[in-house]
């Protein structure tokens, strides 16, 4: 069952989930491999080899059957359980655990094994987008998740473990620590200067045109002014909005313009690297809609985070947000 | 010039520290390969290649010249900055940074390009420690000088960028979040227990035996209660202190010994996976010595830093420490 245990030193939490089946032997270290070559669970004819969907599209319903175009399923290995008997807290002075509480999916791009978002279809990608603004909205309702993130891990070396193109989204009964920084942030800002600091990080991102990749037609996509890793990019809605499930049919289509256009520039201008891909939207219970501003990060993995990081909670970036933007808007 | 820059969303500094020669193409994405290939400024015979050494040991004193045991070099490509002029701030109400002040430095733990710690003789490890040692202690007694970190990468994909061993020792001009965040801890837990929080940890691991890999002489190998990735290990002294820096001759030697059986372990058992390793010590200016208590984290990297981790700031540990702990005892 998963588990969150507190480190003491520290203060973090760190969700135990052990996958069922790999024994430690299994993780011996070998040099990286892209496997392609197992059954894929993914794939159109394999839903008997996944847990029953959660939600899928479907010209004709049947559900489990093949012929979807996007496939939502809980996660056969979660990190998070809604088992009743979790509910248990363990707690002692020096080892304090308490159960990882939540529900943890797999969002299944497309039954094509080998399309990543960049490649899809615009109509496509909105239904990945919309499939996740659906799972989002109605696990937020239940009264014991209090936020969603929702993540996109692109090839190995950003931790994908399948190699079939999917999203992943974990709903949980607590709210992570950097959503609830952020909150402060927001706070903060708006405190002193009576405005939401992302809709006047895009008014000043679009002034001082350094750091912008794509400023298109409801979204601007731009290097972040402390891009944490070399060509993070940042894909802002205009719009304000807190949250990310609610948006509409035209805000949808938007994000997958803008999505397919970025994610099409990394790939082009980088050799399609690995990528973390993170929706970042308001917790669930937060109802005052000038809180938050949700929007999305992407993190391209081509250097890797190394013992001055976990030393430091800092990372060292090793090009700068306007040499980034530069180098992928062709301009270098 | 490096430069440390906020992340107005988060409120977490990110390092912007530029190679010097390394052009954004240079970056795109390769499937990993160690590089062995080059010619390599860590060697004996290659001293030119490198800054002037600020520290080695050597039979014959001759600076810069060949024959050393261990030498200590500025980093080439430092993340920190002494540079007078950048003492200048540049500050606006969304894009916060400061220079990166501080000392960025490389110890070459032996003339052997493919020995790693693991495989240096004992009498080595030692001499690698005390440079270690040397190196903080006198960067410590900078008034501009906070904290001391000290690092290892072992492999590429633990971050290390040349393939021949070394450490690397960052002296920054403040303290890491991770290490306040550990004194916090620490003064938490003295009000209320009266007792150093290490100590304890030590007392109740022994007591438990269910995470101990080595119970030697001077110190304490365990797989924490929080152990954040796969086989994360802590080597903690069983005599306290709040400085690596100031450990005498006696637990270096036990210190040696420890290091050299763990790496051992790790490298036999897990077929010389990649780590890093962190030597945690108390800040520069802390003069209580009740107050924090120095410890090693080694955490093998067998497993990738993925989205989740991006977007909550924890980590998914898919082997237990108790698993762990059997794994590398041959208990399992």
């Amino acid at each position: 069952m998963p588990e969150l245990r507190k480190n003491i030193l520290n203060g973090k939490w760190v969700v135990v989930a052990i996958e069922r089946g790999k024994r430690p032997r299994q993780l011996v270290y070998r040099s990286y491999k892209e496997e392609n070559d197992m059954v894929c669970p993914f794939c159109d004819g394999n839903e008997k080899m996944t847990p029953p969907e959660v939600l899928a599209y479907r010209d004709i319903e049947a559900p489990n059957s093949g012929n979807w175009k996007v496939r939502v399923v809980p996660n056969k290995f979660p990190a998070f359980t809604t088992e009743e008997n979790a509910k248990h807290k363990k707690q002692s002075r020096l080892f304090l655990s308490r159960p990882a509480l939540g529900v943890h999916e797999v969002i299944v791009h497309s039954p094509d094994h080998k399309a990543s978002l960049a490649k899809l279809s615009h109509n496509q990608i909105e239904l990945v987008i919309k499939a996740m603004q659906e799972r989002t909205g109605e696990l937020c309702i239940d009264e014991a998740i209090e936020h969603v993130s929702l993540i996109t891990n692109h090839r190995t070396e950003s931790g994908a473990s399948l190699p079939h193109p999917h999203s992943q989204l974990f709903a949980g009964s607590i709210v992570p620590d950097i959503i609830n920084n952020e909150l402060a942030n927001f706070k903060d800002y708006r405190l002193k200067n009576n405005s939401c600091l992302v809709c006047d990080v895009i008014g000043e991102e679009i002034q001082v045109q350094e750091r912008i990749v794509f400023d298109g037609e409801g979204f601007l996509v731009l290097s972040p002014y402390a891009a944490r890793l070399p060509f993070e990019l940042w894909i802002l809605p205009k719009e304000h909005n807190s949250r990310f499930e609610t948006i509409g049919d035209y805000e949808r289509a938007c994000l997958a313009s803008a999505l397919k256009l970025t994610l099409g520039t990394l790939s082009q201008k980088l050799n399609d690297p690995p990528y973390n891909l993170i929706v970042h939207t308001a917790p669930c219970k937060l109802e005052d809609n000038r809180k938050y501003h949700w929007h999305i990060e992407l993190v391209p993995r081509l250097t890797f985070i190394a013992g001055f990081e976990l030393a430091s909670d800092m990372t060292i970036n090793i090009v700068s947000p306007e040499t980034a933007a530069k180098f992928l808007t062709g301009a270098e």
